[in-house]
């Protein structure tokens, strides 16, 4: 909850042929549902009869559109819009997306989800002939292959099919140029995508929650690696990457997407209410009091008392105003954060031996603040269980688990983090479990933060900012 | 949730003889705690040596106070918060709270939780004097009362211990003089407000919910009439308004307050899960779920579920990051604000039948759209249960319960808002009931607005913005 | 220019009966033609049939009216508006106006320009009574005053009259009842004061030059003593307090009014080129070139070259991006602010004998600043001219020259000053030529701070803050 | 004065090898100093040891510029700024500098004014190559040209002489690479850039008066075709590209400078003198008052009232609070933003015979405003005297006079534009005379916008967006 994993995007585009939506306004709203995406910057580009225009800020969604933006991009018949986590730290306005470009065609504008995993090699490429990059982000070497494709390729969306022999790793990209609409998905399908249907408009976006915002019906996933063109009123898919084994990121069901979406195939609130399930199979113990640690645990919470019996309640209670960031004071005593951000429930928990479910343990100061709420609360017994297995290895795919000494787990036994977090017994779920959350899902799994396993090669470890290089003379 | 109720207002306070802490910076930190109490304007006014100096203004905590206010506020030895709803509209700053003024006796500053029942005769009868008023708050006519008693009064304890002769109806209060920090409740205790300690240092506040921010351990509450006095590092307590009938706001525990509070003895969550049983117990049915209307049918849906047995569940996503308002297209369909900041979890509810918990019912649009929200995620059957009595009775204290006109329980009987709203079946909590709530609570309770029986007497109709006349040549 | 003398006010006000004109809009662009009257805070005030809205905040007419803010002022028959500067400090935001307060017979606004001498005394007064005070401004005593006195008088207007015989020294005050604006100055015309006409509407304001700027006819000044009462489209003069000597500001026309305004009859500008003028006359010197420190040196240059027959050239330009202020390095030497807004002409200056001619010396850096700005540009001589005497005494009627210890020429003799400022030569104006400056005028002049001799009796000294005070208990 | 010609942008880089100084810190003052050559965006980018971080927006230094930002930007040994003013309208952030590039060679950043001839045909070619870009800058071509040559010059310096082989048209360059701080001027010189000191450190700035504010000495001037690369302390030339016929935009004499600056060896303020003494025996006139406008026509005003003999004087009092823009009403009529800004000192012209001086005439519009001021001002005849030649031709040098048709000389004669502005005479610099205002200069000229002959090959017509195409698929 507080030193969290970070999903690094959501993406989301809207083609309205007929003009009876605003685009740049239906995207504020769906970009709304996806900001638990992204919450670094943001950015929507309207595409007004070839011209694209675009604001884009580091904020969220409130702080970037207000409402003199909103009418400057009123118009048009087509957008995309990206909300983005970055690891880089403070002040890279840079880097917000959509990116848009001008090259040999015209002005395309593309937004990007995910992580290269060839994005050096390409990207050092593309320097040894000239190139020069604004941005450290994929999405710019992304851009520059498309255009390099587009040199040769008949048209836009061929640039796209033919740049996808060429990136490796994980992209789901929503796409606009003068005048298509076009969202692609890596062959693998670590990202989600979806698309939707409002009246005559098609929409895209990396979640069913968005469509759910606007009101946009569920059509189907985006294949993994498929291409879906919209342009002149239809829909044409282009699945000539599609057919290889897929490895959509399994942690999408276990913490980064919103319980309400459904992802190819499977709701992501029943996956996490299976992983309490099986947590409470493999790591059973007796209690009074099964708690969720708001907001990720709740789910799973309820799964595990589901299955073992003990009974839900709330434990805590989080404080809805407080953001990303307070102010600490400048004397006296540093303040305690998870104590600003959230309360244990004296009245439900005191006397009680709680069973405690959250999602992740990352580095184990957050875990251990958590129990000690409990214990300050009155709770006799804390028990804690992890709907998700221990991170042992970087994610190479578009989250920050990008380093392997930070992690608790990768110094620590589970008995070493249980003493750690001061709980009376810790279960983690097992890796072999993983594969029971989703049995609904048309697609198979990324565990490697997990296992190890990678569904292709990657790097031996990942700088976190590999493009902030600084020879030369 | 979207047409809700409205407390007007959270006090704090802090009294930091020794330095130890900056009073602006905990005072910062606990007003986030109380910020459910007021989000329209805020403030804090710090006293350093007899010199106050303040900042308010319309805005949450992080919109009015940020690392160079907060610096500008710091140090000093005692200071006072506020957190602020209104019901007046769009630009009143100039009723931000802490008031500060200067008297014959130096610079005081006040801040008020509650509403006087005859503050419209003591201002016409002050302006009949000579006085201005440069607001429309009660708190400056409270401040009047006290300047005027403290002409003739020796200190200003005995001067606000005087003016609760003249005040009439609901006021918590959190004072400070050039060196004493006062809290005061009126007689009937309408509103809460409860002491603490933090090593030497004093605190006040509306609810226990800030003392658990900044780690203060609660002292006790402060009883109905009483007054107690900071200074000197000494706490005194004068009682002469002690020991009168109490009446403290049931709504409070219904609503209000947040539930991790505990107030004059009694646990909110514990209150609002005991109204969910008693709802179970009057008003029964065949279903498959509960589920709560979040936030605040959480506590009281898991009460239903443990009484009757029907499995609590998740019924709805709330978006955490849509503000207060977001912007309407200004082209294209309306967009439903509900749908916006709410989804309904179909993979949840989907061929359930579903009972949902809520704590109120205003108007019945909001109700009618929730409804809406589960039976198309494809609920089978939606019957609602409400965790108060229907709402017949404009409030007096401090609430903007004041108009009749607008209460869907004052123009229709129960099956009617059961059919306005789309229910299948809809059950209030029993008027008889509310007895019940809080049975460890020390004292009595207001239920003006679902019984009309109000603790004193009453004027017959509270014009919305009474003070804003608008006659003279 | 830098640690200049400071003007407290501008005021404002506009009737439009018929609606031709938005009251909010005319009082935005006539407080830019004020805005070198007060430069700290400024407000508008709006009166739509009784209900007076207002916006008032810290900040320049840009920074605190938009776009937003003046379509909500927008509409109304009636409206007032203020400039302010006060010798406070940093966030007296509530001392902004014009101040709007509720009194027995419906709201008023009152716009302020000038110093009471018996402010304390009316205030202790006051107080004593139980009054309260939300601000320090003199303004708030006079609303008091206005409302004590409303209490007998059968209207606004002879309330407003009533009141002049209590108040005591500089107030040229703009007031809006509900239904009537009133405009009133001081029996001895401290303060400027005019009306003017555009179309059917009636406007008044400190100076001309806010007539010019919204195209508006000049009337008439307001006499001193007069109250002008304008409704139901009449205007009516009441002149019970007029006929005595009146005593305007000199240094109005020295400083600071608007060179292209034209008070009580004669022009800001002339009257500061026949201070030119007269310099020249009594301090001759032999040089190649006048200039003027700009931009109030400007004007005297001007007359000091047309009698001296020394050409007049550009000595300096002025930076007009560099705002109050800018950001000091938190590394490396401090930066000379002079240097950054004013830079010498050497092209002009270098190998030339220099008359420089500026309005005044306050504590003698800034001008020795300047000087050497011009040395080090080349210049062989700089002989320092200065358009007014030394000040030698604190001014009591709403100036900020209340403290004879910051005074250079308090504590030296022109000699010295010349050393200490590293002029060649200094010169000021003579005293007994004050009285030819304006011959033009229709009043007399109060030449306190230049002579000791004030046209009515005075407080021993004014303490800054003389509100501000700390005792009690 | 209102519908002004634009420069489009001022540059700034400093070298402190030792860290007396803050590079970013002295680039905010001296970026003050060049405001006027650029008032809609403004960047400053910091090198600390081959890691560079900028901030850049849309704005006035002070708007972007602020202490939390300036304290981001400390540290560090080196820094350049930039100011800029673009043709493109509302929101183009992206386009604003420096521009910061990662390539192969590390990160460069890269300020620069003036304009290429050749960008179309660059930017083309790049495309070809599968080039994207991200603003419409030249700078952006510039980059990628010194990328491109890069690859095979053995440093950044060489590199940039390269470049220097492929770049038609103008442009001053100050950049940055990990070590090295470079400085470039065209081989024609159109745009100032001069070299200082101040301690041990070097400065480039695009005019001295930059210089002059942060307490810099002039060392001499970047001259045409020269690099000046600065590195380990010591600075070298690289001069291949010099020894070409100059040609230094006039207009820089004329508007664009500020007057205390001395570019390539000639006063700005001597040179706009001489302008209005050759004026002044052109076309003599019978006048009472010579007068400039605001502040432009200040210099060559002095300049006619020397030569003529006809007495200098003030005609307008500019409002220096009104920014760029104020709010027009949204009812009622239409302000006159002429007025709002400049007042006509009637005190000083009625009655007379005015020679008014401004420095261009555009659309002409404005000057008929301005003549219409002094005429309701009294003035008895106005004779408008222009200090240049009439505009007729675009410019393709880094100004936006790009298009013939909205040009009032295009279209009218001097006769025709005399009556159109109301003036009874009118008199525009001789084109033969412009070689005259500069007798000092080391250069030569290009007077290309009025005389139609450019100092080298020019396109047909620059469309205003020229990098703004939509095409493609």
């Amino acid at each position: 909850m507080f030193d969290e994993m970070h999903e690094e995007c959501g993406v989301f585009g809207i083609y309205c042929p007929d003009g009876s939506l605003d685009p740049a306004h239906q995207t504020y709203l769906a970009l709304y549902a996806l900001q638990h995406r992204g919450q670094e910057s943001c950015g929507i580009a309207v595409n007004d009869k070839g011209v694209i225009i675009s604001q884009k800020d580091l904020g969220l969604i409130p702080e970037v559109f207000n409402e003199v933006v909103l009418n400057h991009l009123s118009g048009g018949n087509m957008a995309i819009g990206h909300v983005r986590y970055s690891t880089t730290g403070s002040n890279n306005r840079d880097n917000a997306q959509p990116l848009v470009m001008k090259y040999i065609k015209g002005t395309i504008a593309l937004a990007h989800n995910g992580n290269l995993v060839n994005a050096y090699e390409l990207r050092s490429h593309l320097q040894l002939s000239g190139a020069i990059f604004q941005t450290t982000n994929d999405s710019e070497v992304i851009a520059y292959i498309i255009a390099k494709c587009r040199l040769k390729a008949p048209s836009i969306e061929r640039a796209v099919v033919e740049a996808m022999n060429t990136l490796k790793g994980a992209y789901s990209i929503v796409l606009m140029s003068p005048k298509k609409l076009i969202a692609a998905r890596d062959p693998n399908g670590f990202r989600p995508l979806c698309m939707g249907k409002i009246g005559e408009n098609i929409v895209f976006a990396s979640e069913t929650c968005a469509l759910d915002a606007i009101g946009a019906t569920f059509v189907r996933d985006i294949e993994p690696g498929e291409v879906v063109v919209v342009s002149d009123g239809k829909v044409e898919s282009i699945k000539e990457h599609c057919g290889g084994k897929s490895s959509l990121c399994i942690f999408e069901y276990i913490y980064f997407a919103r319980p309400d979406s459904i992802i190819d195939g499977e709701s992501v609130h029943m996956a996490r209410r299976r992983a309490g399930a099986l947590l409470a199979k493999r790591h059973p113990v007796e209690a009074d009091l099964t708690v969720g640690v708001p907001d990720s645990g709740i789910d799973a919470a309820l799964g595990y008392a589901e299955e073992s019996g003990i009974p839900y309640g709330l434990g805590f209670i989080k404080n809805r105003y407080v953001g990303r960031t307070f102010i600490q004071p400048t004397q006296g005593q540093r303040v305690n954060s998870v104590k600003i951000k959230l309360n244990a429930l004296s009245s439900a928990v005191k006397g009680k031996r709680v069973v405690m479910v959250d999602d992740s343990i990352v580095r184990g100061t957050t875990s251990a603040r958590i129990v000690s709420l409990l214990r300050e609360a009155g709770a006799k017994e804390v028990h804690v269980r992890i709907s998700s297995p221990p991170f042992k290895n970087p994610c190479f795919f578009g989250t920050d688990i990008d380093s392997r000494d930070k992690l608790i787990a990768c110094r620590m036994s589970v008995d070493e983090i249980c003493r750690t977090i001061g709980a009376d017994s810790l279960g983690y779920l097992d890796a072999e479990d993983l594969e029971k959350l989703a049995p609904n899902a048309k697609c198979s799994f990324c565990t490697g933060c997990f296992t190890g396993r990678y569904p292709m090669e990657v790097p031996d470890e990942i700088p976190k900012n590999r493009f902030e290089t600084k020879f030369d003379v």
